[in-house]
């Protein structure tokens, strides 16, 4: 009997779909779920000889060439250790396992160095593009052994979103480098939906404007340089009207928004690494607050906004403010996810190339966007750079679209309407290119009450004061 | 030969202190220090029969009478762990460590059920004051087994700070609670020092002040509701003078704010609890940008700010509006603190005491502030208020306060001048308060991607829609 090219276990909706996708570029392909019904299934709705389903984890395992290359599209966590701590004894050394759930990256790095101890090799990888893009082409980012990758690179390149004929697949890096771009990733997409998020509540609460023309504008600005998967699918929302009601959909949506995880551990990443994060940061709280509705429901009733006349500015005029303050706050986003994951890159000695990365995230994922081709140039001119503020084009975007940011931002203060990710974005960029901030006075508080110590702006060294005063 | 009282390991600036304060409220205290050389430096400068020192481990626990009460001040991490296990050998079953360092809540509760299962009882105690306030009287926020609090209570509470009689120390409960508290309590330090350090910035730019006028700018508001010690020494420090230069000492300063980590653990506890933590979280970050000093040298040159005209609104309306926007901020910050540790309570079994909590902060800790009082009386009137921002006092203030405050924010973020703990508080508010905020959109995006279904407004029930679209 013939042995299969790789193996996929796990036919939920990723796992099946990424066999699927497997087949289509004719691959050989084992499956194998726990419950056989799904496999089954699978079988059934897919005839097709490339696709064999397996109904033991042994037969599984030997119905595929050797190395064998296994894809396990599992729960993160104990159920990943579970399946491996299943396939391990049955495997040879060189074997490779390759994690394609959304897995903590610290994970990955032990279970990247436990495994090489007994000979497997591992491979932790993102895919991002939900079930569509796991079906017809995502975004892949794999870390661990580089020899293990480049047995498994045609599989993977051949599965993944193309861009202008190149595969939104690379390899990213050592261990865990595979999923913590994919965490970063995630993070960045809570920013951008909050950033979407608050431009929607400005155009709605401010120019009362209705759901057929938000659609007209999130339409208009995807033809732009926010072009973007998720300002597309914006726009089509907008679109969708409730069969049983007949209003627009998002009228008839709960707002409070649910959440994964992954936005999270970004945040307290870049609390370890001392890394600013605070727009991605201000996104996962506003999942948070969205989430406490009952107690809003409460707390609307007693606590008073501003008094605020209506809107007398022109109406495109603020249309056209909104988009800029959202993308100049975008940028900033990405400004602190790419300085993040260099952060990460020099702390877990990972080595990450940020233009390559960028250039995965262009198709397939659900970031992909028109502008991260700009940030793939930023570091074609500059592979060390620090900062995407730093690149000219950022740098030009941001100083032009300023005035019309600080205005949104203004208007919603004045309005009471929360604008935390736009607020947060503005922030970063005037500390960010301010040469003092005021942390000079905290310097002296520290060592004020607990003799901290602090440095001088005219010379070296670590100085304390003997602070005269009524403490 | 008679027996101490208790002993007090770790003779560093905090733990050498403690044991004055204990020697001087009447108890014999025996020390001990791993280098023989700061216990023998201790006694010579402070001859007293009360104080006792010992130059073995052996030694330091047989000094002791039973139950032992040992107190570790030694630091947070291994150090502490190595401690207890050199200790534990020589100890009975029923005596009971103390660890006062700022030790991370998990290991105080990993610490106490271990000690716990071989007879030791461990009480995690967290201890603001800094220097002075470890010697002269300090807040003291214990955790772990009730009936070991008791038997140290009556020391803990003579050498802790007092309030109109009333001490700063209550049990907090068991296991990692103590440590807990404190490090919210250290948090909220964070968002404090912040917001001082935003307001400074404010005036200072916006109004071009000077030292001197500053210092009494503060002055006058720690006579008013933001009397606090730490806008107290903040108009201290601004009458300090170099005395190398004769300018004053915040401007000779560098602009680079350390940390310790506490207020990183408070956010990242946050991020674990799902609790919106935005203002201390603003204030970790901004930390953490005023470390990048040479890149923001750098971006100082290369990225450019608004074109502003100077200020030309009334100075002393200016300086109150600002005083208003920290006290409202200020206000915001403690309800994010004080609902996380109500969320964590819940999270970890501790029935927590809010009230009490907030009566042992007003004396002893940075956060000392007369404002205190205002939350122990909130939650005086209501035991389980959900957030303070609902107390009424609170919500007059900040209703009241809200039109300076906006103003701030937009003279800051027209100006240039981040205000990243203002505008989150402000943002947070605005949040809170309202009713229906934009995540329905976000929820549509998430099952537009994903399939991850929503809950509708109009009944009960997750649902998920077949969007149409071009995606």
């Amino acid at each position: 009997m013939s042995k299969q090219q790789i193996g996929v276990i796990g036919m939920a909706v990723m796992g099946r779909n990424l066999a699927l996708n497997m087949v289509s570029k004719g691959y050989s392909v084992s499956v194998y779920n726990r419950s056989p019904e799904k496999t089954q299934a699978l079988l059934n709705e897919h005839p097709d000889e490339k696709l064999h389903g397996t109904y033991s984890i042994e037969e599984f395992v030997q119905s595929l060439e050797s190395p064998r290359k296994i894809m396990l599209m599992v729960m993160a966590g104990k159920p990943t250790d579970d399946m491996i701590e299943q396939l391990v004894p049955l495997l040879d050394e060189g074997d490779i396992l390759i994690d394609g759930g959304n897995s903590y990256f610290l994970d990955t790095r032990r279970r990247n160095k436990a495994l090489a101890e007994r000979g497997i090799r591992f491979v932790g990888t993102g895919v991002s593009g939900g079930e569509q893009g796991a079906l017809k082409g995502p975004a892949i980012m794999p870390g661990g052994q580089k020899d293990a990758y480049d047995l498994v690179k045609p599989i993977l390149t051949d599965i993944s979103a193309k861009v202008n004929g190149d595969p939104c697949c690379i390899y990213i890096g050592p261990d865990g480098a595979g999923h913590y771009v994919k965490m970063v990733h995630n993070g960045i997409e809570y920013g951008d939906m909050q950033l979407i998020c608050e431009a929607y509540d400005l155009l709605k609460n401010i120019l009362q404007l209705n759901a057929e023309e938000l659609h007209a504008i999130f339409a208009d600005w995807n033809r732009g340089e926010l072009d973007s998967y998720l300002i597309d699918i914006t726009a089509d929302i907008f679109q969708n009207t409730d069969p049983e009601t007949g209003r627009p959909m998002v009228d008839i949506i709960l707002d409070t928004a649910g959440q994964k995880g992954t936005g999270k551990w970004t945040s307290q990443s870049a609390l370890d690494l001392g890394v600013p994060l605070s727009i991605i940061t201000e996104s996962v709280f506003a999942r948070f607050i969205s989430a406490m509705k009952e107690e809003r429901v409460e707390a609307s009733k007693r606590l008073k906004g501003p008094e605020t006349a209506a809107y007398d500015g022109g109406r495109e005029a603020f249309i056209e403010a909104v988009r800029k303050a959202l993308y100049a706050s975008k940028i900033c986003s990405y400004a602190q996810g790419f300085a993040q994951m260099k952060a990460a890159s020099e702390e877990y000695g990972w080595d990450l190339d940020l233009g390559g990365i960028a250039m995965i995230f262009r198709g397939g994922c659900i970031i992909r966007a028109r502008f991260l081709q700009n940030i793939k140039e930023a570091f074609n001119r500059n592979p060390g750079l620090q900062n995407l503020l730093l690149d000219a084009y950022f740098q030009n975007v941001v100083e032009e679209y300023q005035g019309a940011w600080r205005e949104v931002i203004a208007a919603a203060v004045s309005r009471g309407i929360p604008v935390p990710a736009f607020s947060s974005a503005l922030a970063y960029y005037d500390s960010y290119r301010t040469e003092r901030l005021p942390a000079n006075l905290l310097q002296a508080q520290r060592d004020y009450f607990g003799a901290h110590t602090f440095r001088r702006i005219d010379k070296e060294g670590v100085y304390h004061h003997e602070w005269n005063g009524t403490n």
